[in-house]
């Protein structure tokens, strides 16, 4: 069921298998969360996990010019928050994941995650039922949203 | 069913329907995310999302004087995370959230969410089926919380 | 079930109750949580929570020594995001989280969560029904993992 809103479009959907997963070590987290996706037929789905990564990029918006600006994170740091979405793009199950990590000091850097080595990391996937989540290009964003 | 205990009060719930939902641009975060739980039904609930904000009111609760400090974010960030739970206040829905913001560089800002304008905001929201959850005032803290 | 995976071992659940618990001021976050599980016989489970602390631990885990150094927070904070899992540990439920906490700038600081005094705290907790999932030593991270 899709439904017209003031405040966006509201897409409904039913809980169904959730798993729990500890990715391999070096795998890229983004990568790994989109395989697991496509093996369990999740097409619209709902993210968190927390962990620790060996390194990152983090993706910064800018809402002016419409470009991602990168964010190397070239050390260790705990993996404090990750929470992502699973929607189609193209068809295939894609990932929307946004981390906040931290250093030895409890210092944060945070964004949209592109890419996360994993040295571990303990996931929680949860599978929707329910319509057709398709990403598609947004004129005013630049980005690929949920259609309406 | 409501259960006293030593860590507080549980409440027992069942899952029921989610909602996916892009936010409009320039719309309140809180604004919209009450208006959606109120229009679907919502006494009790939890939600995240992940997205960007254009700019932020975020509070700070002061543990002596009890009262909130307001923490101005004035430019665009990512929304690197943001939790939140629906209660009733007042009989009304109401939405209790906090967030993680991330600058262009990474770095972050984060508290409670008192208002935050809304570039892109998608939000996975779930209504829970069980006891009704109602915020009163708390002598202790001043805050209003779960009654006991 | 249990299925192996390029990505690492895939552990299937379905959804059972949900637990919303307003902590106890003056708690232990971490004991509070495995209390609560051991009382609702939550083996596997997924927790978030919002609120405030009044102090708290964090880690950092080193991944060259495989050591945790710990961070000390002795201030009140914000916790601006708190996810964690619940699994079994020498048979026994436990907690496994990590918060972002925030000061009245709205700086933060963020890892893993050894020990976090309690303010105020809204739980979220979900009971997950599927096999058993019992962390064991691992020798590569020297951390207690999910057994494969």
């Amino acid at each position: 069921m899709k439904r017209g809103h003031q405040q966006g479009d509201t897409h409904h959907y039913k809980a169904d298998r959730e798993l729990l997963v500890s990715l391999k070590a070096d795998t890229d987290l983004i990568e790994s969360v989109t395989q697991i996706a496509r093996d369990a037929g999740i097409q619209a789905g709902i993210l968190t996990a927390i962990g620790a990564l060996k390194s990152a990029r983090l993706g910064y918006y800018d809402q002016k010019s419409n470009e991602y600006q990168e964010i190397v994170v070239d050390s260790p740091h705990e993996m404090a928050s990750c929470l992502g979405n699973i929607s189609l793009k193209n068809g295939q199950p894609f990932a929307h994941v946004h981390v906040v990590l931290a250093d030895e000091a409890g210092n944060t850097k945070a964004g949209h995650l592109l890419e996360g080595v994993v040295f571990v990391a303990e996931v929680h996937l949860r599978r929707l039922l329910g319509p057709r989540l398709e990403r598609q290009h947004d004129q005013r964003t630049g980005l690929s949203l949920w259609q309406k």
